[in-house]
């Protein structure tokens, strides 16, 4: 069976598994004060080219967005989101866990714009009876976003001016940031990432790393007490320098990137691949996750040798599948699958 | 000016502030252990001929929406509202401050269905990635709505099944529940309301008290360790018998439906009136709240003589306006309203 | 029977039933934006002289601890109380259920010192492991305390310099301040607690009110958005000029404090009598509260007549019993305990 | 520098360094539902002799805690705790983030007592203000203490049997359970524990992991719900196969024990030795953390060479310093430093 189904069922690059062999004999002070999480942040402020910038490390994507969205808001303050956002439908309550309201808004595939926004700004500001209302105070965005796509440089842009206008903070879910860094699609690289949002993370357990997630403060409010909020949010790892050495490799010749390119380009070839059939897309993604409507007959031939996850049942005759490809995918295992898909 | 803006503007029934004077030299335990509350809980349940239910006296509407939810609700699970619904979209965020997602579902007119829920239900038990989302487990519905507008007997009783086919409760939020039993256009007592229901509440503070709503609990899951709940939640009145006074004295001899009539009556009068005049209703309302679509015109020539409440912008010519009567309204002040509609 | 197990059992002191009265056919804006709040408020900050105060009405006293607590702390910091302290001991947990530690500190006769906050404060900035440990950020006292004992203005202001050495917010919960400020034993004034601390409230609940807290914000990074705090914790009362009306009924010509002293001069009349009698006092207790350490015969034979509350066992042959006077008790039921106790 | 200041600086014990490497081309369902968390399980199962256990597994210890407690207890229910304990005390008020009150007791070396535990029930039972406290209903110890000292056979039962009587949970942190069950002079191994406690946590961080800890839940009450419990908690690894292979290894030949038996074997040589020297002892240790009275000049000659944790200042002469063995000690280093206290 060649697993397509998602992109975290491997342990971590060979790069890793040679730091982490390399360093068993070691010792290192605990909670991140240790000196590969320092030399990993080093890298990272400047790959980012912002030597303010604050950088801690957790271990997955729910523990981060939690922690980070609890630590910005107040309670009365909720977090705008994509109605398909992580933070809204994958996380099983997790940000109201900490008392705050996901406000969901209506998606193009995955992904809002600077005008929803600012229409959300402009409904806090004359707001007929404030006070009895959640105010609004942080944007949620994925990049690339769950359903694949990304947002462009202009669009992040305006994004980042709509928030400026009213006070929001932008966070942007990097849980798969490679993934975008990697496609030939995007025009929107680490710094201009770091440019325009207050807050983002650079996601390892899907990009490389055997787990973690690098969180990058931008936003001096949000810097203080991180270390006490990640303590009480039981999202602080003992041995933190775990995550150290695992993002230094990853960012210092930028391989976070790189061993995304086939990754990426693959998937880019199974959508050829599979829009050359006459199948359709759910969405059109420029990333690692591509998602297509296929017939129960199409699923069934693919089924027996291909494993693809099923996201939604479309009508009686159509599914919608997701296939990933990560930095682990072979060349071959692709090459077979499109050839499966020829003969559908 | 006359005022139509809310309900909740003038402090209590003649009959309660009567009440109230005759007791203010008796003494009484307190935090609802006393014989107001024993007497009052006794009237409810025989008005709802349920031996078995049980009763308690909160102060304010959101407190009792907050308590009770948190009550019901396991951290991972949601309550399923109307979007419209009053815990979703106007109580500052109180129910996800419990830690509990709102479910929010289109809603026609304020209501949600039986084929809505059945859906929710659905997707709760072929949910694909079981334990990565917010679970519904407890149905919010409000009579009257927030809109003004009534589930009838069947809709309820739909309702009532679909809950039960997937486990969920059911609550009904009554904060002007004495306005849906005065309207003719109502076909659900309290009895009907109990018997489909796991917990509902009687509004006071809109219906004729000074303040205070009646937790009525059905379902024997959701009675242990109320009174815990309610102080740790902030919601236990010291002076508990000010609110089993008010209660009995509104429940005893249905003065809580008898008060709420000549208001619905005065509500259907103006809405007859201002649809005689070509004025369109946002919605249709059998109950005290009418919503109006007024030109600008319009609300300016009213707004010299009568308070009513802006509820949102239509358009470059149009507002919505609200237009709400109560236990207190007078039949001069309605009779002028619509005299100054006819001569718009 | 005659009762003293409490200070809450009695409606309201006529002046504000009189009031109440009077406002019957009055309508007002909701939500503590009318008139009486504001007029009320005025008086308050002419009381304190602090025309820059704000103030806020809620309706009991562990509701506005949790919610003045919470919204002055971030999630990782404590509160410091003396473990009689209300907050500890007597809320149902209600601080924790906002997240909030409370850092409980032994007591004497139910005060803390100004060297144990320091003690606290020198614990926090020497800490070996800053960040693995909740950081005290506020301190809770009582005036008078739970056990009826009061904090003397040097003592106040030796707190008030130990907070702000190490940063901490000071509050004092006056659930019975008038107890306290009618003591001939008190040497603190409304100006004087206002002078020495962030916050505070005014009970009104225990002290003349039907019910109601008048909080009074001293520090300006306490004032935003408590409006949107007191929603989204259930605190705010719909029809709030009730609370207006009564705060402006008591604090205007000092009623407040006018109507505790008979209240205390009878509880220090009962003390001498219980002292003379060789009874032991639990603790000496200059207000309203008085605690006997009695005889199980005494307690027997007093029971007959007269309602008092038992806080604990002592012995096997003595219970600590608590007497309490408040602004509705007789003269002559006082005079009757009195001639009873010396018979016993 | 020869480090002793924690157990967890380290990465990870070879056997499971070979395990991991030997397994970085398998793909793995995610989410602990792979076949090595399965194994795992089962080993774990064997090894406690108890089929129907649920095992999980989390990645720290703070993260464990807070989970397990806030999934056992109701929002106005405590947990019972030594006041050393480490959610009282090393978890930035974690377990309060989740709505709960640790009800800490004082403690004898890190312990507290079946009749501690009893008299909180007891004022349970008999609490005269029921529902205005908090109401225990957990009981948190840990085996070995955070002060390194052990509950025997003995001791843990009678704990057993008091909480049996009062309807509490217990709940043992393992954190540190290796160096217990190696202790030569416990008397509780892992089915005793099993039999003991209704959940209870195996540590891997500080016992041969890279991380993890594995929860085992006996008491059938606290198994539902816990994968969506863990999820919204922010405690779900995405490649829980790192886990399950980590405990299968560690579990499966005992070798959490043995790896345990050199590291308490050194502490307590170091420990006698130590004594030789006339030094005291904070507290008598029978696993692998040490704690030692020392003058600030033995300290001083000390620290040149070797790295010892300051728990506290004793007094102006002497601190108490901890010295943590581990898996990872090598002998030599405790031979030289045996040698070094000599010559003090």
């Amino acid at each position: 069976m060649i697993k397509f189904d998602n992109d975290y069922s491997r342990s971590a690059h060979p790069e890793i598994i040679k730091a982490l062999n390399e360093d068993i004999y070691n010792s290192y002070a605990g909670y991140g004060l240790d000196s590969w999480c320092e030399r990993a942040s080093d890298e990272i402020r400047r790959a980012i080219e912002c030597p303010s910038a604050d950088v801690h490390y957790l271990v997955g994507g729910t523990q981060t967005n939690m922690t980070i969205i609890d630590i910005a808001l107040r309670s009365f303050e909720g977090v705008i989101s994509a109605d398909t956002g992580h933070v809204n439908v994958h996380e099983t309550g997790a940000i109201e866990f900490t008392r705050h309201k996901v406000i969901a808004l209506p998606s193009t595939d995955g992904k809002i714009t600077a005008d929803q926004i600012r229409e959300q700004g402009v409904l806090k500001v004359h707001n007929p009876t404030p006070g009895h209302v959640v105010e609004p105070k942080m944007v949620y965005i994925s990049q690339p976003t769950e359903l694949g796509t990304l947002y462009s440089k202009s669009e992040l842009e305006a994004i980042r001016t709509a928030c400026t206008e009213f006070g929001f903070y932008l966070f942007v879910d990097g849980a798969r940031l490679s993934y975008a860094l990697a496609s030939p699609h995007s025009d929107v690289d680490l710094r201009c990432l770091a440019n325009n949002c207050d807050v983002f993370y650079i996601g390892g357990t899907k990009c490389g790393a055997l787990f973690g997630e690098a969180v990058v403060i931008l936003n001096d409010k949000l810097k203080p007490h991180f270390f006490s909020y990640q303590k009480q949010h039981g999202a602080l790892l003992a041995k933190g320098w775990l995550l150290g050495l695992q993002f230094y490799t990853l960012i210092k010749d930028n391989l976070y990137t790189e061993i995304a390119k086939p990754a990426v380009k693959m998937a880019l070839d199974v959508k050829a691949a599979v829009l050359s059939k006459g199948i359709r897309l759910a969405v059109d993604s420029p990333t690692n996750q591509q998602f297509f409507i296929m017939t129960n007959e199409q699923i069934k031939a693919l089924s027996e040798e291909y494993l693809l996850s099923e996201i939604e049942t479309v009508d009686e005759f159509h599914k919608c599948m997701r296939l990933c490809t990560a930095w682990y995918t072979k060349q071959g295992d692709v090459d077979a699958f499109i050839e499966a898909v020829k003969t559908l």
